[in-house]
């Protein structure tokens, strides 16, 4: 049984919010009965959603935010005027101590920039990053950044590759999970100067990181490594890319079951395994993006998800607040901004 | 039938080499009667391999090679040194008018650098890009840059851009092709500066493009468009992440249908169908990326092909020089370029 601990949840961020937010909260009611949540939103909506959940309902408390922010809206002017929002007043509820982490569907631009403003980043981390487990041949790997970051100094891929094993070794229980920089092929060509660098940081860093060095696109779905840090650009382009072609496999696949009657009983024939393999792709799997670097756990879930997407991103926080993964971030960053006497000054990188 | 020209090829590039080249180039003697092939390479290994191909022997010259760039080769040295290697004198051939095009399945990053250095690029174009095709839901599109540019500034993406239509106008028959500037989601974050810019100028370019905008990553797979612009950096990335993850996909399907003795049958059942799907995303039936801008039509075949992979790189060569790609963007640039009175001065981008 997990501790007991409070999550405060942006009930009005998603395609389909408030709803599928409460159908997503009532899957995880029975596994985790210590978790309670404090739900940012419209009253009026989200009661009568309840009256389904009746067990649930004791688990909540509605704190009645009329304002949402659009998936639209521009970060900075949520920033500037979403003060009452739904989104901000849950962030809120991480700084004043009243949630150990928040949760939300919404726009992750706004997400990003507000929880920054409200939560500051860990000791000597400059940018935070978002991170998410994607699946691979031999099981799953961390990848970040996936968009927080446009451009990226060295200093910010070396710090990414911290925190992405940090919440590798937490998450996936890992002993010494290995980290590779994303880059391409061409020898003479290979990489931004920013990326070479900060492969000479890695390589001798007094953080034993395991490095293994470059890793290419086609490295991701090998699962060559544990940890795959790119800019924000990149990371972005290679997990939206990724997340298109199985989709597009899957669409094929369908298309092909349909040819024929044959395909057809073949496909009922294989349809147990076939299912076996595409709840092992299934995105819904994989939903809950962290804010990896805040001051506070800060989840996000994708915009169109469904309940059991938005239960998987619930999971996602209450499993980084257990395995105190902030905490390791802490530490690691201790570690590395100390210099060799201890003295707690922030070595060169 | 076409027109009768000569090819020049690498026959010691790719890693099976020279023996796909042979096998591969056997494929597509009946095809192309009127196509003959200037083959580079050691002679000593490529004779005794037409022994089996007794009628493509009669449209093939071998030019006696010994020196080989290696895969692992740095490119400038290639550059320095090369000047005798079966790749160099394959390109130089078309620049001395032997050849109307030239394929290798070698060293990309040389072939780049010595076909640049040698061909020269199309008046107006300061960069060439790597561009292939690639499957779609709805088809096939363009994808470029794929590597050449680590960086690119908003006037690359914008000859990009140009080359790009072109190369879809003429290669996918298509009237009008659409063309997006791949990015990412957030709004705010909304891209680098060089993105934002060149879509400024594709928005107003005299050249009438069809601009649709921004596209993201997962929009390759869905084919939004028919010409998809990245730096050379996010697009390799993209392509080879795309890549990845279809072989990723088709592995955990071969693994599906080996789960039990109902989906095997399955399996057998639906076969046609399968194999059918495979065809259609097959990466050997999309090899052959052309080396787009330069002064000559320049085709790079993957360097881990085999002979059917090489036929289609071949051939991809043959569809470039017939549907006079090189003439299209040779125009195209100078209307980008010519100032409103025509006086073929070169606007400001």
């Amino acid at each position: 049984m997990s501790t007991g601990f409070t999550l405060s949840i942006d009930a009005m961020g998603g395609d389909a919010a408030p709803k599928m937010v409460i159908a997503g909260l009532n899957r995880l009611r029975d596994a985790f009965p210590n978790v309670r949540f404090l739900l940012f939103g419209r009253a009026k909506e989200i009661e009568p959603l309840l009256g389904r959940y009746q067990r649930l309902r004791s688990s909540i408390e509605i704190r009645d935010t009329w304002e949402v922010i659009g998936s639209g809206d521009k970060p900075s002017q949520a920033l500037r005027t979403g003060q009452n929002s739904s989104m901000r007043r849950a962030i809120d509820a991480v700084a004043n101590g009243e949630a150990a982490g928040v949760i939300s569907a919404g726009n992750t631009g706004a997400l990003m920039v507000m929880a920054k403003f409200v939560l500051k980043t860990l000791p000597g981390v400059d940018r935070p990053a978002i991170a998410t487990l994607i699946p691979t041949r031999v099981g799953q790997s961390v990848i970040l950044d996936l968009g927080a970051n446009v451009e990226c100094s060295c200093d910010n891929l070396v710090q990414f590759a911290v925190m992405g094993e940090v919440f590798a070794r937490k998450v996936l229980r890992l002993e010494k999970p290995s980290v590779g920089l994303l880059n391409i092929g061409e020898e003479d060509l290979k990489g931004k100067e920013s990326i070479k660098k900060a492969a000479a940081i890695l390589q001798d860093s007094k953080l034993a990181i395991r490095f293994h060095g470059f890793v290419e696109g086609n490295d991701i779905a090998e699962g060559t490594v544990d940890v795959f840090v790119a800019d924000g650009f990149s990371g972005n382009i290679a997990l939206k890319t990724a997340e298109g072609t199985a989709r597009l496999y899957s669409h094929f696949l369908r298309e092909a079951f349909r040819q024929s009657i044959m395909a057809r009983l073949g496909g009922l024939l294989a349809a147990r395994a076939l299912k076996r393999m595409r709840d092992k792709v299934d995105p819904r799997r994989y939903d809950g993006a962290m804010l990896l670097g805040l001051n506070g756990i800060c989840v996000k879930s994708h915009g169109g998800t469904d309940s059991i997407g938005f239960s998987n991103a619930v999971r996602t926080a209450i499993g980084l607040i257990s395995d105190h993964v902030n905490e390791g971030i802490r530490n690691d960053f201790i570690c590395l901004y100390a210099d060799k006497n201890g003295n707690g000054k922030r070595a060169a990188l």
